[in-house]
């Protein structure tokens, strides 16, 4: 693996109008930077303009702190609503996963780090049952168990746990990867936008328990899964990526679960790619992936 | 194009115990019946057992009548409850199509059964609006609008005209290819596992109307098609077949739209032609395609 | 249908640098230019720029005639050989298409352009068998029955006839919908960049003749098609789209020329929509499809 | 996961006939074996017939020695170059896997033999390299690291003591998990049937080195790998399974190689799991995989 060169990443979103990617485009020119990868697009429904664009850090005069404050001053004159992000790929990401019993995705994600592909720093992995502990440890990874009781108040205690471990590290990502325990509100909130599920079914349909399940009654000839944002409302947060695998007849529900699995693995880590390369720009329940 | 060698289909199903691949297979070899195709399934929650077979007509002493009557003798030997059918593929299939105004799938229908893909007696088209009348006809296809007032006592009476207009024929399939009427119940009833729909979505995810817009707001990555038998709720009924296509942010409505047809097309194409060989054996709510 | 807005579409490649984006953005935002759809794109070996833009016709004080005579200077100020066009989306299409006996892809595209979703002037077709002659009449389109001679001298004539028929629309895109002969070099160079063909096979396996049965006798597990720019080397030119369907044991050769009729269409239709639009930047022996 | 109830698989081929199935479903019968799953197919082209049936053991009055020794008389009795084969899924299937530096498919390998899904005792991972010696043996696994010289003489060295290390534990499947040594023709002989390889392209397209770098020169829209049997010929041998990606002009060889990894973990992954079930019958150079 050669290290890419180091780049910055410009996140911008606002309402539309003319001469916006002109005043970006100019200002990123004046200063000698040059654009690696641009991306444009513009919601036909809410009219809101999105732009990601990475520029050669070794093309512009200055660092990413200067970068920012100068970035500041155009997106505040171009629109007073704007929201944007400025990213150096030299600072590395943050991730902690959690998980429960099922360790594929965590398998998966673990050797995608181990072999360079995905690099992140996994500071910890922090699971309610302590079935994967010796394997994440096997990585070198620290791994937290935190059990958790059934009555509410055992719950709430274990979550101000698992919180207190995550925050601990202030991620770029929070992984549910296989996590069965659904986050408290406030939780959600905390980690919005940064907290990302891998649902085991195509959304919307088959939200909640047992997916694959409810695909095998209905008898779908598709199964799926689906990576989004964590949001208060259970499985309907904003889409990230999503993908299928085709089942027939002779698929009992033991087949779908393995064949689906295949799918969550990689649908996750499409998704956790693309949030932490800041491609994705969130608009209402939409997601714009760039 | 070459004609294929006629053959028998047999297709049988019933509660499964040992001994009926045996009984069906010792039947056939009797009579010094050629095999050319077998599918066997189980399915492990019923414990109903399904096959469907393809002998060649030419390897029998008799015609299928007679292997009917026969038939029914191991039918009936191996358990009172089996529900069987025995087609000649010598008999040609008649279909009738029922449309309104949008023409994607009647112009692939029409395309596949002008090239022979389609082995078809294509009976009638009947439509609740004139407009494709026209290319119909210069296929050659008897066309009948029947127009669909909107108070109730309309309605009712033209479903009575197009219920008329297709059982005339007798056909083994009616195809509702972008038909936007719903069924009434009794037609439901009449037509049961010879309607065949198709809806543009990826059942069950958005059922009933307008399922493109709905997918949009949802800001699901795959939009689909469900070829299904229709059945008196509306769009459940057991899915013969379904697939998919990746869309993104820059798609609009109207490119879900687009992009939809390609796959609304090739959905009922396959769903239809698997319905006209007697490769679908339903049982419940789910369906074994052969 | 609603007519989408009238929009100039500008494509662009040259050498890449810093401020390209920003030279072009800005003449755009200093005449008001609206940009409704834009790519950007570096190719990391050849170190080349392309970029495609939309722009709502109606927000720029000048015609397209204008625009192209202003937007010459840019060009040339950026870079001598930059290589560049603009389309008025006012302007419609002209497309020629040439068959010979099989029908599918012929009737799918007059199937998209008769209801609107391929919004083109099917200028003529022409056949060198005339078995595709009467369903092209039933759309009201010309039909060309050229017949092809076995010896050099009567193909050459043929051909002759053939480049007269279609160099007469002078048209945007002339597509090899099946047709089953090879384009003499001298016309791959005429029609060099507009000359669109659909090979029944996922190039590069299985170029040449009887694809279907070379992918039978090797044994493979899916099937494609590829839409690409012909040139004079048979089968290797640029490539614009392609997909692949499943297959397995159980499908004989004759399966397969079925299924794959299915994904011949459909990447035959995106590859020619892609090429209308504009959106396809030809680079050696790759494209950039934005 | 539960332990599935034990099988016995027998598979089986010869030229086809009348009462093929008839006899072999009779013979179970008469044992009163329960037949759990079959599949059946005749090859068209060659005539050749293939069966493979799972019976539950506890179904037949003998276990599985005795089931092969009165198997043995049916096979004769129907035709003397019946190829067949009986299995009891109570023998644990072993697995010996080949690796060079690339880790991937050896991390997804281990992650499901953990995880259950792949029930298999992995007896050894031998590598050229030593670089996935530690995580191996943190899955418990022994790793025997084999140096690879450059001469001729150095590797057949290495060769013999490959073939030793691998002999001594008689697998089932030796899986050349992206192995980046070409194997001697007598180790393709002496693990014929049993050699299973990933080769990280779309075979037939791009055999040999550096397959995604030839893809990405020839600009094709899709990325493939394939899972087949080692043969002396160079990947030409049986493809048991095959599976492809999207990319566009925006994916750089390194991306290529990045989607192409997940393609081929779950190819070889899927293809070392029909082997290992008994489910892929050659025939010359194609498979059936029931």
């Amino acid at each position: 693996m050669t290290t890419p060169e180091r780049r910055f990443v410009i996140s911008f979103g606002c309402p539309d109008r003319t001469g916006i990617v002109a005043r970006i485009a100019t200002f990123l020119a004046e200063h000698g930077g040059w654009i690696v990868e641009a991306g444009y697009h513009t919601d036909p429904d809410t009219g809101w303009f999105f732009t990601r664009q990475e520029v050669r850090a070794d093309s512009l005069p200055f660092g990413v702190d200067e970068l920012r404050r100068r970035f500041a001053e155009v997106a505040a004159e171009l629109d007073g609503r704007a929201d944007w992000r400025v990213w150096d790929t030299g600072e590395r990401r943050r991730v902690v996963i959690l998980v429960s019993r099922e360790g594929h995705c965590l398998h998966d994600l673990l050797g995608r780090i181990r072999s360079g592909e995905l690099d992140v720093d996994l500071c910890a992995v922090v699971g309610n049952h302590p079935d994967l502990g010796p394997i994440t440890e096997a990585h070198g990874v620290p791994f937290h168990h935190v059990p958790f009781g059934k009555d509410p108040a055992a719950k709430a205690e274990a979550f101000d746990e698992v919180r207190s471990l995550v925050d601990a590290h202030e991620p770029n990502a929070i992984v549910l990867a296989r996590f069965m325990q659904v986050l408290p509100p406030e939780l959600c909130e905390a980690w919005a936008g940064r907290a990302i599920n891998i649902h085991h079914s195509f959304l919307p349909s088959f939200a909640g328990a047992r997916p694959y399940h409810q695909a095998y009654e209905r008898g779908v000839k598709l199964i799926g899964a689906t990576c989004h944002y964590v949001t208060a409302e259970l499985d309907a947060g904003p889409i990230i990526e999503q993908d299928v695998i085709r089942v027939d007849h002779t698929d009992a529900v033991g087949d779908m679960v393995r064949k689906g699995r295949d799918i969550e693995k990689v649908v996750l880590a499409r998704g956790l790619r693309s949030h932490l390369q800041g491609r994705v720009l969130v608009h209402g329940r939409r997601t714009v992936v760039f």
